[in-house]
């Protein structure tokens, strides 16, 4: 019997390490790391993927592992693979890659995932001033829901993801990013009134050899330490897509990006069974392996016709996605607001990364009341299926940022009490007005 | 036939001036602004409004009244109403007041709104420095959808909310106000770097003179003088509620408001017909008079059970709000996103205002490539209800900002195009395997 | 100042009755039945209706009304409307008429509505062999919600619709409906095993001069005798539309009618401000007087080109719709499901009507387990937004019918209940694997 | 590494015959087919299952196998599989078994599926009719997404199901069963007009020994011949849940079934990729081999306390179910109606069957105007997610049903078109109102 379905074109075994699997993983953004595999456009292809950590971080109910955790080392990446078209031609710088998400999951044997907040003297994250410890949990799947035994009375179903999934950056557009992001890094604690209110460090996470790994080139050539020295980091989303965390790039999704070198050469990891917006406890969503089966399509010069530079160079560009149509529904939201005044009660401009860490508090403060401690609020909101909005970005001073929380999540009802429910009116007769024959 | 619905406790006229109606109008926050009508919890009661500029902008397609706009007036509430309880007590400092919006709408026979543009020089917008004019476009009501001559070919359904709704501030809390916003207006140009990036001003909206309506304080009397130089502008969002611009606090929503005053003494106006998160052009939601029907209840000391103060006082809090059930129903999205590198590639930290700027940059080019200038689609992104938000926050130096539009109201497909459709497959036999008999 | 909005052409007052009002009424189908008002395609304009009852069914807490009811009278219609093109020239027999709701509501002033049930010896409803009782339940409305004092705990948004919408047949589409529903009135109850299931009453409805209302036509004239003895009722819905009673037909949608005389000659009436699929109580939907804004669009022949007859005749067509964008979003359902085996356990043959039958006595039955009477689940599960769904039609012998009920609607779960929630472990530490630094 | 996930209790080998699979398949209902697996409550267990046809049905392009097919093998299930409560005891009979649906989908490497008419002499369909010819449609899945060579232009998210999930009878259900089809066989086309209208044949399927597979229970032995004698065929939903064919029982959905014997004895099948309401072509969803990811609660004594008997018996029940979060979301749907008047012009009184009928009827005309065969919208009317409703059950002597159509599945619009998109006025500026600086 002819088999159906997709083909695997970058395998994982979970029982193996990182460095063990079929093909090997990379875990930096550069033109020179060679493609380990070629699709077709109109293809169905499956690609697979450890978590971003290349299972450092383990199912043990101890926050250990996170507390001693090596960022140099994320996110492993699956690919580069290298996109043709119907002739065989590899795809072209400026033309644009539209990817579609057929389908995600897990991987089969592996359901679980975790939550965590690193140390704030391990990086930290978007509350690690309130927040500084090293904490985790531990998430089971039951197909398409998780639950966890450390935030008891929550269970919800994913809204599965790709943290990552990006094309290869040209030369020209790596030196843009090392350049600006050493700028921050070296000047940001001077100039940038939002490090004052936002304590995850370092500023920017510039290029390291150590932790580096690039895939076909073998570590100690002096082809990898040259590629090393100057590979960007994945960590920030940028101009070729990367971690941008998007949560709603799930199932039936499409993304279109920017094609900056010969055959695309894309990557993807970091796979997210759920996540609020912002993953704000920084390895917030729930991380877990898991596998991604994927279409392509090539837009010849695309990038021109339908993405406009924002910025000094033509590379100045950002994707774009359409939304599947297959994310859990949910109809009743409870709604938190800030404002951009700190906590210190000091006024900022416009600024929408403090008016959301005002509304995100309000909400881990708010569900401290129904039973919860704030560290599990904190790894909840961070990978439950939350909305964060910018709602007011004109009225000055003031931004005022939104975070909603899907209700149904929890046993409990967490909406506020009024003594009364308003519609069940009292001393009156309750039966229908009946007449008997 | 007794008649049966709200009761009218705030009535506009719209064919009279603001301060030509029955009720006078205010457009301060001051808890000397005495309450105009009483509402006891439960009762379904509608209060009217004019649109925020009480008539100044008009139905002509010019844009000379947004061009010598007075922002010295902004807004023109209804209000403040005093709230009792059962036995008739008024709400007390430290409750938690329930609002529901049973109902809401433009004033019959005044169904059209606009949208608009400050110039660069009178305050601008979120992107003034790209579309420093004054733009204006009218739109007309068919019952749940807005359509506009200024931007033709696109229609869509309205997610109706008031953009203020807020308590009246006690005196302490009036004053941490001024005193903070004061600072931003005097020093934040050195310490801010967003104001580098974005250029509404001035920087914070402080107490004024001239333009100043206290409702049924007699313009001119000592008492007017002294709290007119010291009562808050209503630019703002602030822990009161206020001008929060939440375009989801539609039809079946329930705000929970702090109560700072006895009677709390809610005022509400601004009335928009559709917005856009962020109302990016300041100006920017479809501004129209109307009416709410509103239904309010009391949790006695609902403020230390629900909310949690962030901040150095027990002021510092923000209201939390539900969301209705009959939001418009879109499903296919075309999403834009953000990093916080700005227009001149530098990089910033973390900051989601300047991500947003990138998103909504690239969604505005994006869309001028479909017929449209760039000046109607920064007017229609500020209008239509269109979602933005932060998706990524802690992965440094870039946050990731999403801005996602609803494809369906335009008459045209926006989305990219690959040349075939890609699951009609060609030359294969297209008709049924059929079998005849 | 110009005032907008839409042009009121069929005004009601609900303080008069319905002989009474401005425009005269009509509650019989007849080609004959003059226009009373002309709108323009393109035009917006409002229809203002009487509840089908014309008030004769009152808020008194009793259903003495009901018991006692005239079925004749139904259903006071707003009407007819001659619809003409751009050039000022009528819809013509073979166009087909695109109505869009663009809004819809009660009546200002009138904002409440009744659910009843008719005696059995009265006509009756769906289940009037369990529920004989003449019954009744008032609702009110509170914006978007309605509740009843007599079903307390209940509360729920409106999908607010007319029952009917429809166009004038013509003399031969007339004949047609008087023959083939004479038939089965006459010999229905010897041919049809569904009589015996189903006891509303009569089989059919034949024309009757008793209760008749013609409009324009004075009572007494040959014209009105001639015209009263032919004129079709207006109960059941047929190929020219009319009693649908389709739940969806809410806010937003469109509605493509034929049109088989001159001018198309619509009518409308029996408002609803919510009803279940089925409304099987009979006057099941929350009845009501309202308001109704419309617009109109002519496709020339279209007739021809979007509807094919599927009978003996090129007039046997029905009506199709779009559905609206602003329907109320539930996102929980409980589902009870029905087989064509009847309460005397007799099996039927694919009979859908029994199947759901044996659905909604299944919901009655369940939900009268928390709290309620069975007659009060009979009148809610009438009104309340429920879906009825036909889910197997081809598996010998038995239909499947399946009825969902909203579960946010109540006050209380009804879900049924396991003894522990089952994703809260207990026995499990519950705090986070928190690392203390 | 400790594995996590689903344990694997009914294993299927896709390239193996039905007969030669691990454990043996079953194709009837009967108290003493022995379980061939055992499950706890809490635990999550996966259960694999061929297609309804055990492979009988290819993916070749010709509709020769469903010409010929023997419906005497239908439906091939997995199971029957005993439930222990948490001490491992067996559910009791008047339990009820709460099963929930965690995850389901193709079985990997097997990602296709079909959908066929039957042809009218070998049982035939809803419209067989109108469509008396074997015809069949190959439809491929890309993750998601389905899109048949057969049926172009078409693609959609699969809402997927087991057609079949039920526990196994009592022999004093059995008994009701038999007897009453058998009534319905013999003496049906006397009795029940709606068979003059519905050609689907035979009227009930009756017990046979042909084609039948008992599991464990050897064939040719006595037990065997017994047992086959009078076991009820799988084909009609019954009290005991079975073929319900009702597409909404997807992932996150929850089943209450009732127990009959000791273990309940828990058996499923029939996969459907997606199903539109009815199944109206009678293989007529996309059938599939697929797997189900379930966990099992016991309600002691649950059938007593949520269902209510219906009938002359105690066991004369049905099951009711939870909608899960994930469906597919569409926003447009365009709905045909139909009233219970047949096609050669015959009134019915109240059968929602006929009106059913009548609205499948004018889809599949309707559709056919836009580049498709009549045949082709059959099947697809079958197979993509369409929503059937009752919509008037009450308004003697019609019925009306409503047929709705997901507007998005078309990579064209098939709404009907009026001449001039409604809200793009001509002859106006289309220009903002800008005033220069």
């Amino acid at each position: 019997m002819e088999q159906h379905g997709a083909r695997l074109v970058f395998p994982i075994d979970v029982k193996k390490k990182p460095w063990e699997q079929k093909l090997p993983l990379h875990n930096r953004w550069h033109p020179d790391i060679p493609p380990v595999a070629e699709v077709k456009v109109g293809e169905l292809f499956r690609v697979e993927m450890v978590d971003f950590s290349g299972g450092r971080i383990t199912k043990e109910y101890s926050a250990e592992d996170i507390k001693n955790a090596d960022p140099s080392i994320v996110h492993y990446l699956s690919g580069p693979i290298r996109v043709l078209d119907e002739e065989g031609k590899p795809a072209q710088p400026g033309d644009l890659l539209a990817v579609e998400i057929c389908n995600l999951g897990p991987l089969p044997g592996d359901e679980w995932g975790f939550t965590a907040s690193f140390d704030r003297e391990n990086g930290g994250g978007f509350l690690t001033d309130h927040f500084p410890c090293a904490t985790k949990a531990i998430w089971y799947f039951e197909g398409i829901y998780a639950y966890s035994p450390q935030i008891p009375g929550v269970r919800f179903p994913g809204l599965t993801h790709p943290g990552i999934v990006g094309t290869a950056p040209s030369r020209e557009l790596l030196n843009i990013w090392n350049e600006r992001e050493r700028e921050v890094e070296e000047n940001g604690l001077k100039h940038l009134k939002l490090c004052e209110v936002l304590h995850s460090r370092p500023l920017a996470n510039l290029p390291s050899t150590k932790g580096c790994h690039l895939g076909k080139i073998q570590k100690g050539t002096p082809e990898w330490e040259k590629i090393a020295t100057e590979a960007a980091r994945t960590i920030p989303g940028r101009e070729n897509g990367g971690n941008c965390d998007i949560k709603n790039l799930s199932r039936g999704s499409k993304v279109y990006l920017p094609v900056f070198i010969e055959g695309a050469n894309v990557s993807t990891g970091d796979m997210h069974f759920s996540q609020g917006d912002g993953e704000i406890a920084f390895c917030g969503a729930i991380e877990m392996s898991g596998f991604l089966e994927l279409k392509c399509e090539i837009i010849k010069g695309g990038m021109k016709e339908y993405l406009t530079p924002m910025g000094p160079t033509l590379l100045h560009v950002n994707p774009i996605f359409e939304i599947g149509p297959v994310e859990p529904r949910f109809s009743e939201w409870l709604v938190f607001e800030g404002i951009s005044v700190d906590e210190s009660g000091r006024q900022h401009f416009l600024d929408a990364s403090v008016a959301y860490k005002r509304a995100v508090l309000n909400a881990i403060d708010y569900l401290s009341k129904f039973g919860y401690s704030k560290e599990q609020m904190y790894l909840l909101l961070s990978c439950c299926p939350c909305e964060g909005r910018i709602s007011g970005i004109v009225d000055s001073p003031n931004a005022v940022a939104t975070f909603a929380i899907p209700t149904s999540i929890f046993d409990q009802d967490i909406r506020p009490k009024t003594k009364v429910a308003s519609w069940a009116p009292t001393g009156e007769d309750t039966r229908c007005a009946k007449v008997h024959l």
